[in-house]
């Protein structure tokens, strides 16, 4: 390790979206300061990879209109969005039985079509009386706070099929079963997404654009802004505070600044050594905001057959690991290309299979949701985020009940000289990159007026 | 650090009871080990402390006769038991409303204790459901950890004294609200603890006894058996396997092993770093795992009063922060002692005060249960085991619904070289030192059969 005497005004942890928004901000500012990161890459959650000689997103890729920081980032760096196709009917599988339907309302008894408006009526009843930035305050916080989404269910969700949507919908959001979720936990992600059919849909929703080239080009190019300001595969292994500035020593060297941006979730900054151990609200957050567990995964075609057969590609299971499937076939793109997840409690028992028998199993699931045409694949592509040493699971860090109340109040609480930043830190769209973008923003800001 | 090139059969991480007795199983077996610790002390949660020029237990301190093999490491060690001081009434405190009341049955309405009698049968019932080392395989295994111990208690228990009786008994057993716990792992946890009136009493329960000078002399002298294998303030940051071993790099040096069991609760194991990330679902139990909330307190005063006035010492409270009192007076001790704890989330914030705050508030409470007399101690000492750092909370790692079912599996199970112990992994009294010891017996036995 190489001692330096230079000082920062701040030192960031972590390239994703949330760090480099940061550093962009204090570069701005005309603040000296220092962007460490673990990996050998910018981006955290988004990354790039290949499939049959095309780019993708072996990370987060979606952005709906609703996400303003994101497309104002995407602009300003010359990456373009193309609608996620969504022509022709999608598939759902409920225990095996194929149902194919049009737009974003599944094809379901009318009676669970009837109960599924009903709940999304009260979900956006309920999600209004939450504080903003404190769901802790809402009067029904305790309440709520003290079930899991899958105690909420079987108390309000009457019909199977209501049932099995609302639980398809807690793996494919959360990549986590609803008996692990918060029900106050569970509305306050849906509250920050604008509700249930923003968050879930295609068109006007979450899922409706995605980036000509790929969404990782964002951070890379968001990278290249502060290149000199930049150190990779630098994971940070100690934090020291003092009254006089905070000293973070990384396998890169040690460095010092006045204050420290740590722009990793919970669960990776608990896994730092501080010299003055984190507070216990702190440090009990840490312990209690796992990340969900997903496995994405690519699968090439010679054609998009599903397209030529009225299918949208878009295909959603309650049972089958493959579970939540799009069409992936970028324009221009001579080749068909479906990308998919294997989501929660099936990544994290896949995870341990080899890369042959999940790709066997990802076929297999094709070829139930969209017939024989899917058996023969040119290429396949995944990206195990639950094996991934510098994220531990994706999307996003969850919590269980009693979490929230007890201990949402660290989530932004500076420690001393050490603020924190991240897409779980966000108010907004927490759990996309447009909250780690807000959370940039917000962090950066709140050590710019400590500095002055 | 230093590099050495002599290499063990076995490196032991973690000298408290799990570790010490890993260490002592591998040293009767004549194998070559390392113990490292990463405090200036062994034990673990076993802590010496003093109050008033005595000697007192910071840390766990209670055996009970079921605990067969904490009695016979004790003798082993010489240390002997003594009776926890019980005679005369007990304090129920139930929203400001104190109730005196003899032996272990509180005073509440004949309804409430009717309920609680059948609730204890019930509980006893379903513990005898789970598998033993496998609750997950059990019957309703899905159901019950889906749901908090909150939820069960709103839907099976209808009196309010039952009610308020339940939620007492998770913050004294788990030092974690019922919202945050799976029922499934309340009931293993009870299963283990051989029932609720086994772990919650004082006569022939889990705080029958005490030890004669001190819980903590019992690691201290089986530490003083393998001394020339101890290496104390050697944290481990980063632990490598390969194909001929492992090899672990701690503050003190860099040391080589055939095998390496890991004594640590799961929360703090998942903060060293793997040169093999650990398999998702070990490494989502880290992340799944968090450590209870306790700040344990000893007050000193000139005379036993409370005996005196026929009290027995014993306090519990329904919504004062200093919730569980016992008497601490050892025999021959001239002075009267108290001790008590502050649980859950009572903890978690008080933890952010001062000292001097806590010792008022935790005197006020003393006066509300047992008078005027409690209003002048002579000495007061505290140990907070959420702001330590290699503990992070006490006194055991819990589970939020969801965990036990998808995650319960890794607890035991070897990564590679890598063995797991501490009480968090025992099949018989987890959470205590007995669980712990059994641990370690289980973990030493595990890789002697792999070394032969």
């Amino acid at each position: 390790m190489t001692a330096t005497t230079e000082k920062y005004d701040v030192i960031v942890v972590g390239a994703g979206f949330a760090g480099l928004k940061a550093a962009r901000e204090l570069k701005a500012a005309g603040k000296k300061f220092l962007l460490v990161e673990a990996r050998d890459r910018v981006g955290g959650r988004s990354k790039p990879g290949e499939i049959a000689g095309h780019t993708v997103d072996f990370g987060g890729q979606w952005v709906g209109p609703q996400q303003k920081l994101l497309l104002a980032e995407a602009a300003e760096m010359g990456v373009e969005t193309y609608a996620q196709y969504a022509d022709g009917k999608n598939i759902l599988d409920v225990d095996g039985s194929i149902r194919k339907y049009s737009g974003d309302i599944p094809k379901l008894s009318l009676f669970s079509l009837l109960e599924l408006g009903l709940l999304e009526k009260r979900w956006t009843r309920e999600c209004a009386q939450l504080p903003d930035g404190a769901p802790w305050l809402s009067d029904k916080a305790e309440q709520w706070d003290a079930q899991t989404l899958e105690t909420w269910i079987l108390t309000h969700v009457k019909t199977s099929d209501a049932r099995t949507f609302a639980r398809v919908v807690s793996r494919a959001v959360f990549c986590a079963e609803p008996s692990q979720l918060s029900y106050l936990f569970f509305l306050e992600y849906l509250k920050q997404g604008q509700g249930l059919e923003c968050l879930t849909g295609v068109k006007d929703g979450a899922q409706q654009d995605k980036f000509i080239g790929g969404a990782w080009q964002i951070p890379s190019r968001m990278a290249a802004d502060i290149e000199e300001h930049l150190l990779l595969e630098a994971p940070v292994h100690y934090v020291a505070q003092s009254e006089s500035g905070v000293t973070v020593v990384t396998e890169k060297g040690t460095f010092e600044a006045e204050r420290l941006i740590m722009a990793v979730p919970p669960a990776l900054a608990g896994r730092i050594q501080y010299n003055q151990p984190l507070p216990a609200r702190r440090d009990g957050l840490t312990q209690r905001m796992p990340m969900g567990s997903v496995i994405k995964i690519h699968i090439a075609y010679e054609r998009p057959f599903w397209r030529e057969a009225g299918l949208s590609g878009m295909a959603t299971s309650n049972n089958r690991a493959f579970n939540v499937v799009f069409d992936q076939t970028a324009p221009g793109v001579d080749i068909g290309i479906l990308v998919g997840f294997i989501d929660s409690v099936h990544a994290v028992e896949l995870s341990s299979y080899s890369e042959e028998q999940r790709r066997a199993g990802a076929i297999a699931d094709l070829v139930h949701y969209f017939g024989d045409a899917a058996a023969n694949p040119i290429a396949y592509a995944e990206n195990d985020w639950t094996a991934d040493e510098w994220s531990r699971g994706c999307y996003v860090g969850t919590m269980a009940p009693g979490t929230l109340t007890n201990y949402g109040k660290a989530l932004r609480r500076p420690c001393g000289r050490i603020h924190w930043a991240g897409t779980e830190t966000a108010t907004e769209w927490m759990g996309y990159f447009e909250g780690a973008l807000q959370s940039g923003v917000r962090a950066a800001r709140e050590v710019m007026e400590r500095n002055t």
